[in-house]
């Protein structure tokens, strides 16, 4: 089968490698429909991700058909479409105990990451019957591909996380696919106002698109925060999300919180910050890191059933596998490019 | 009547000054029997609380017998024996109304710091009925000062924040007053393991009696962080307590932090810390700041009865209130006088 | 000025009374804008509240303008355009501190009630600082009466009690004015289905353009259960709501729900009702019951002032207060009508 | 192997079975060392249980060691030393993944109900890995039995459904092994009072052993509840616990209640119940019902370990699995014989 795979810092390449097979009874086999491509896999190629040896196959999104599974998989057959989780979870350690599969003890994010992942015709899913999900008519196969990771990593890290609730003022630094998807999900729970923050205006007259209620361009932060001010009261606002991953950004978000506001730090980050204790050490704000669990899942497919929020409107440009080195291209050059996600087809 | 008053930096003065009066409908004079001192004060006479101002007098923990009324005052009557809040609460404001009573927009904290405290023989409390508490019987006047600030302080701010669940191992950084509050309280909730965490030996010692199960010194910070992974097959803690308010101690709590693991930061910080959120961001952490709001004084009270925890065993000290300087002496020296709380009685 | 007085069993009459005045200081007297009819009113026109005395002045609802204020009311002044909250709250005693308002020791339901009501030129207001509410821009004066009671009911105990979440499924009992809030409100926790049940079909009509994703009529009531079963994959509902009051409604209730659904019983209920406890104690469900507490009046105020939910359409006809008699005829025979909320205007 | 078998109602037999073997990948069979009778099993005896049949081995209790795993469990090994949980969970269907194992669509309790059970030599347990816990050192086999079944009923049913707090009044209704059950592990939550209700002093004489701060025989139910309004100050309790499944233990329960009380059924009932809503829509109360899951048992092993709560002074008799006629007949006569829970041990 066809398969891009890491080739060492910088490098990455479209090889043929043998198809994978079910090894254990809770294994599954899935045939790629369409996958796409995170951040995430832009830092593997940078070099930035010592865990990922050469020669693993890249990707932890997708979504596919049931091609083989093992004597144990009870909740699949083959021939079902099913929904990628970027995380594995084996439902039986210490942390999936506590639906925390995050730090899944035989899983977690390991797809395109300690072992071969989605960006391939064939993927090898470990504890597939905790690690798959049905896709439901109704539920379009770009939306699907949303469910894969960016879906819940906003809807847990961000709105849940974040405690956003109906009624509070809530602000997204960061509109890329991640902000979008805390943008899109925090509309599960009514805030009265979302507040979207990024540097880049193209960007922030699309998240208008997709339930942004005010928007600011935060390349003077000072003015940006005073901004925010002004719009609350003067009380700052009860949630801010950090989809970034920059000290930058991390500092407009501690400056924005209301008393007993909450931080929901999403982005990921390279380095530490500074937390400025000496003033919230008295404003009772509450800061929340984390990865995605993806145990939302079930939550996330019945309420996208309904069509309240539309996440296919985050795929903003399509290729074939065949031009996955062009696709990469597209997404590296994301703002230039007006790209959110980018959705690859397998024929 | 006689009161100790702040004179400007590194100046405190016992002076006769006059009794305060009930002025609003919602007001109440209390009569002082027992009071004490807090770091804060120490912070105040150092000039680090640069919003008090000369002639303020000190204090914010004491308890007393209602010595005037206002007309609106409902839940109290002259002779009733009470409990001073730290937090004056005026129950109808934005924040108040949330149970947020640490940011009350006519209160907060006050006493001893915008208007007059309780190291004095009278105090005068605004918006009573929210400010001050019945002394129920079963509740010595010891304990009772401990619920002015510390108990629901360590409460509060260290184990409700930290979510201090059943068979929780908690790690509470600082063993002084507010650290052993927060030993005291966590014990509410169960937790298999307190493991005390300071530089003092007599201190780490004392813990003990109050129920911490094991202690470290910390002289070496990152033996004691080696030594929590071992207690903790290698997981970490799942609540850890800020109770100093130093760089130093701050890191210990977010190094020793397990995937799910809340630090809840009690400690009054004066500069930023580093957050070393490159490790933390994937680790599923929550970090909660926070002023005590008292909204847990009622059911302290109700646990306080049971005799469940004996907190008056916090007072090491005491002193009559004309020897007051002398207290603070003691206070201001209390690792080598092995002070924990210091009671201060009136005639 | 002139008011709606309780005559007795079956009678009511427009007279006219003496202005109320500011005993208190945290008193306030409103002049009334609009007002409106509950089924509690009729309740108690029917002689089946004896608590109420003859020449009480009924109603709990309603919006107006400060006419007056005490001296100890600081959230308010002269002039100022407020909601009138059908639940009174001190703000001070043991139920108020734990925002369960409407058990206040020194209010709780007691306009039209207890003392006197809105129906009526002016209101006298106790604890007007907890128990008024400014009316923001952006409101409706219609939108606005709905907060006094029939919003925050279906809110608090109806969404709330029940714990609508998103994508799950919700079944609500009874499409009168309190059924339509709980289905209104529910919609700002994004239910994947919500389904009405009623035994009229205009209504049923009706509850479709508030948000019902589907409908039931109940004349069979067996048959409605069995089609909520096909419904739901033979699961049952996460939630149902009963908003009538009647042992038959309640019964549909307890017998829809799945493994770990809520009951949120809303309606007044004149007898004992057979739990089906042989069945329910191994389903893992919760009933609630309540009053409103009101303690959501602010969030519903943020939240409305968004235009998410359009909650004056439930004003179906609108009458002068001159005209109150034909108004309680219209509400008395409000499914003929096709009433349901009616709206009494004060030129 | 040797085994008690249901023999058809009224008729338990001490048989020569086969001993079971390991079928699927996910499946283990224990060596019993400990068991233990439940209420449940005499009702199955009774005939009351028509789900159960004939020659079905009875017991979902006990702890073993580990005999043989298949290839795909992963939390143990042969020569574990095991609790069995009374409720078996796949770990991977709908309401697992939502921890309510109680209904687990491979599982729930099954254990001696729909296939052979823990009264035998050696046992077969599908899902062995979320099914099984290990015993760490520090916790008696004794108390090791009681977390099979009633330690995580009383605590998830009784004290968890019933949001036992600090401070709290709590009054247990039934001072069997589950009322038992639910006195000790509401102690994890440092209620202010535990009042216990039964009709038999001796059990509410042993009650005050394990916790209980006041006992009243209810032989005369107006004059228990009188009673409790008088511990309450006229409000009431905080939470009642139903741990015995009558009509009228039940009643006393719902008139027993605070406003904002919690009713938590733990009994299991046989009929309706009269819920006396007329009084109760009003309350803002909450009634829970449930079977266990054992979702707290990695929490209550840890728990355990602390010493905190002494539940092996729950087996009150003990006899040889060859003498387990004898031990039902004592079990049987419970009151008389002043019994709460009864050892079988297998040498």
């Amino acid at each position: 089968m066809k398969a891009l795979v890491f080739a060492g810092p910088g490098k990455k390449e479209l090889r043929e490698v043998d198809k994978p097979r079910v090894v254990k009874d809770s294994d599954a086999v899935v045939r790629l429909v369409k996958t796409t491509i995170c951040g995430t896999d832009l830092h593997i190629l940078g070099g930035d991700v010592p865990a990922v040896k050469e020669g693993t196959i890249l990707g932890h999104e997708g979504i596919g058909i049931v091609e083989e599974v093992g004597a144990g998989v009870s909740n699949f057959k083959v021939g079902d479409k099913v929904i990628i989780s970027c995380v594995t979870s084996c439902g039986k350690c210490h942390y999936c105990k506590k639906s925390l599969y995050a730090h899944c003890e035989d899983g977690g994010w390991i797809l395109g990451h300690l072992i071969n992942g989605t960006q391939a015709e064939y993927v090898h899913i470990p504890h597939a019957d905790n690690s798959l999900y049905h896709i439901p008519q109704g539920i379009s196969d770009d939306a699907a591909v949303m469910i894969s990771d960016i879906l819940p990593t906003g809807l847990e890290i961000g709105v849940l996380n974040g405690q956003v609730s109906p009624g509070d003022v809530v602000a997204i630094v960061g509109a890329g696919p991640i902000g979008m998807s805390a943008l899109l999900t925090s509309q599960f729970y009514s805030p009265s106002k979302i507040i979207m923050i990024d540097l880049d205006d193209n960007r922030l007259q699309e998240s208008k698109k997709f339930g942004a209620t005010e928007t600011i361009n935060s390349r003077d932060a000072q003015a940006a925060i005073d901004k925010i001010f002004e719009m609350t009261d003067g009380r700052g606002v009860d949630v801010a999300i950090e989809a970034v991953g920059y000290p930058a950004t991390f500092d407009i978000c501690q400056r924005i919180l209301s008393p007993g506001g909450r931080l929901a730090n999403v982005g990921v980050h390279g380095k530490p910050v500074d937390l400025q204790l000496q003033d919230l050490w008295i404003r009772n704000v509450t800061i929340s890191t984390g990865l995605v669990s993806t145990s939302t899942t079930p939550m996330l497919i019945k309420t996208l059933e309904t069509g309240k929020i539309k996440p296919e409107r985050l795929a903003t440009h399509r290729y074939k596998f065949d031009d996955m080195m062009e696709a990469y291209e597209t997404f590296a050059n994301a703002a230039d490019e007006h790209a959110l996600k980018i959705i690859i087809d397998f024929q």
